[in-house]
């Protein structure tokens, strides 16, 4: 069994700050937005609930819900000029460097002027992420200039519409609903601290998500459902996958999609995203790669007690929703910045400036010599 | 007296993790860089020193540095893309929002590939961070596309070449190398810690360094200088700055330029920054901002125990270089990439994903209620 480490690098176990937002790991209760937990929000509710839910600590009414989503709506256009510079972004680039050159262009273009003005932005964001991913999309690998804009109801609906260039189906929308959901917010984790540390400079909002955005991008954090994708990829069938995953234990290797920071038996979002996979796999009538998923989870829980994260399930989910992988760790995106805003909101009401100390290991105090002594 | 405040927020006093570059404010070093008091390198290196210093751990041979030099040079042109993206930011962008996303636009046109590469993409960031904040300045403010490399024979001159457009004095350039010198590195500084968080999920080094300039950008932080200026031009003379410092502080208005997260009674840099102001302002002979800066560090003692940091007397010396008060804080990024990139550099070689735990203040675990009963 694996020993967790007690080790406090890393700041683990370590309080940095505090939050009204979200509850990680806390027994009885695996994973809550304000106070419900993921899974029935999963459940029941839409996306755009859980964004107001974050933003404002409650749940909107219906007309609370009506005015956020037409004001999402109307913000889905690009700016021509962020437009033109996506274009010469070129098409063998990360699409996680396009989102994090994306938002911080379109924060240089419709700056937050004042904090007073934050809700708008946060609004801009969540609007606009899935027109920036898309647009750069299909100019390059569609040759086409595609509209940002849609009637989509819904962002889940409006980021599949964008991609596919058709209406998607009522499966695929509740799927994207539900992963926006899990994966909307989880407290102090990497990017989200990353976007709390910048925050509490007084910097602006499109400055602390893009540093999010590219903290997201490591393949310890958001990297990882892509990096599933292409561990279960590899493998052609479940025995394959046992073998295959045994010898990279014997080697040491890092199984993405797996482990957590703070979970220790079980990570709730796995659940969730996992009956989806189930479902998705089985309409479109190929369970390879579901079956596959199932024997490495079974493999990594007999020898490491190691447990599926969010993103692993979430792998064969997406591609079965003809998702290209690359645009797996942007989706994260989306989704995220609906958390990453509602922390920078809740550090600048209540901020003072991260910045901790460092253990010295280094040199001792010497003297400087003129290089002809070197 | 001021009462230092001995809670824990911001991680202020917490160790978050080892460094072998930077000792702040450990008594009788005020601050070293891998063990050289900053004063002796301010007194005698040059910016390339340092950077070597910091990237290496010593400082380097004259061939040492003669290659890393010649490195520098040969980096400085920007790629078409990276202009023509630089063309589409408006006349009236914040200035630090034109390094990010700069920086952003740099690494997706040029992405680090593999941490092997990680030196190249460091030298790349320090030879063309003059260049894209000159590009996008000249463009707007002379209406020229400047040719962004020079014959300058170090990155101090190159930045005052790019923005004069002549030779710039030997005085000046001095100047430059020295105020280049105390930017540099200052360990776990919000910036820097923002471009570790980042690091720490084994992301590129453009996402991180990008974190780190909209970590920088924050008024508490880098953009401290430009607001020192806006504080000591507001004054016309000595006693009128006396003053207004004095109306300020009744109405408990931060000064900035004053006060440290970890200093306590001095910031070593802004001794040796004041030295240089002098000395500037003497030359252009103009000492009004000069003597008005002296009198606030004498009220800001007297009223509250504050001292100058860093940023305050580098206000008065940049705007006698006749340098616009907008590029003050990118050039603090041109200068602070070094200390940056050798965290970062230092994280990645023993690294453990940071992500601390926040002490939840929320709501109780609650049902989700349909939407018609809210
Ligand atoms: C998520 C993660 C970064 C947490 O890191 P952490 O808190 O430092 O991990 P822990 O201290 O709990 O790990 C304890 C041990 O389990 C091992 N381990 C953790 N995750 C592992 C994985 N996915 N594959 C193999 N071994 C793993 C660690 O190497 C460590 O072993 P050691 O003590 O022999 O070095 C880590 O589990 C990981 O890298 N997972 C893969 C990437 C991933 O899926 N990320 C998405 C997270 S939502
Ligand atoms: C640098 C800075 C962010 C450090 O923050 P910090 O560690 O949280 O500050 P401290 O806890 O040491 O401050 C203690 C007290 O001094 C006050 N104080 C600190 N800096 C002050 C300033 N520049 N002007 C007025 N009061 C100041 C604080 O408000 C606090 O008072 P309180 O206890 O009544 O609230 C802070 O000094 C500041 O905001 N300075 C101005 C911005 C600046 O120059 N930044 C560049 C830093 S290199």
């Amino acid at each position: 069994m694996v020993q967790k480490s007690t080790s406090t690098a890393g700041l683990r176990g370590q309080v940095a700050g505090e939050t009204a937002l979200c509850t990680v790991g806390v027994s009885g209760s695996g994973l809550t937005y304000c106070g419900y937990d993921v899974a029935d929000l999963a459940a029941n509710a839409t996306f755009e609930e859980v964004a107001f839910l974050l933003q404002h600590g409650e749940l909107p009414s219906q007309s609370e819900l009506d005015t956020f989503k037409q004001n999402l709506k109307q913000q889905r256009e690009l700016p021509v000029a962020l437009r033109e510079i996506l274009e010469r972004i070129p098409k063998t680039a990360h699409p996680m460097d396009v989102m994090r050159t994306g938002c911080s262009a379109l924060g240089v273009l419709q700056p937050e002027q004042s904090f007073a003005e934050q809700d708008e932005h946060i609004v801009n964001m969540l609007a606009k992420f899935p027109g920036i991913m898309n647009y750069w999309y299909h100019f390059h690998f569609s040759n086409k200039k595609i509209d940002t804009d849609s009637n989509a109801d819904s962002i889940a609906e409006h980021f599949l519409t964008l991609l596919s260039q058709t209406k998607p189906s009522e499966l695929h929308i509740n799927a994207m609903q539900v992963s926006l959901i899990l994966y909307a917010e989880h407290e102090f984790n990497a990017s989200t601290f990353a976007s709390r540390v910048a925050a509490s400079t007084l910097t602006d909002i499109y400055s602390a998500v893009t540093g999010a955005i590219g903290t997201l991008r490591g393949p310890l954090h958001g990297g990882a459902n892509e990096a599933a994708m292409a561990l279960i990829s590899s493998f052609t069938d479940p025995d394959d996958a046992e073998k295959g995953l045994m010898a990279m234990l014997a080697a040491k290797d890092k199984i993405m999609g797996f482990g957590h920071a703070v979970y220790r038996t079980s990570d709730p979002r796995s659940v969730v995203i996992q009956e989806w996979a189930k479902k998705i796999s089985e309409e479109v009538g190929d369970t390879r790669l579901y079956d596959i998923s199932e024997r490495c989870e079974k493999v990594m829980w007999r020898e490491k007690e190691l447990f599926p994260n969010a993103d692993f399930y979430h792998a064969s989910a997406y591609h079965h929703m003809g998702i290209p992988t690359d645009l797996f760790t942007p989706i994260f995106v989306m989704s995220r910045v609906a958390g990453w805003t509602a922390h920078i909101k809740e550090q600048r009401a209540n901020n003072r400036i991260i910045r901790p100390n460092a253990d010295y290991i280094g040199e001792e105090p010497r003297k400087y010599q003129p290089i002809s002594e070197r």
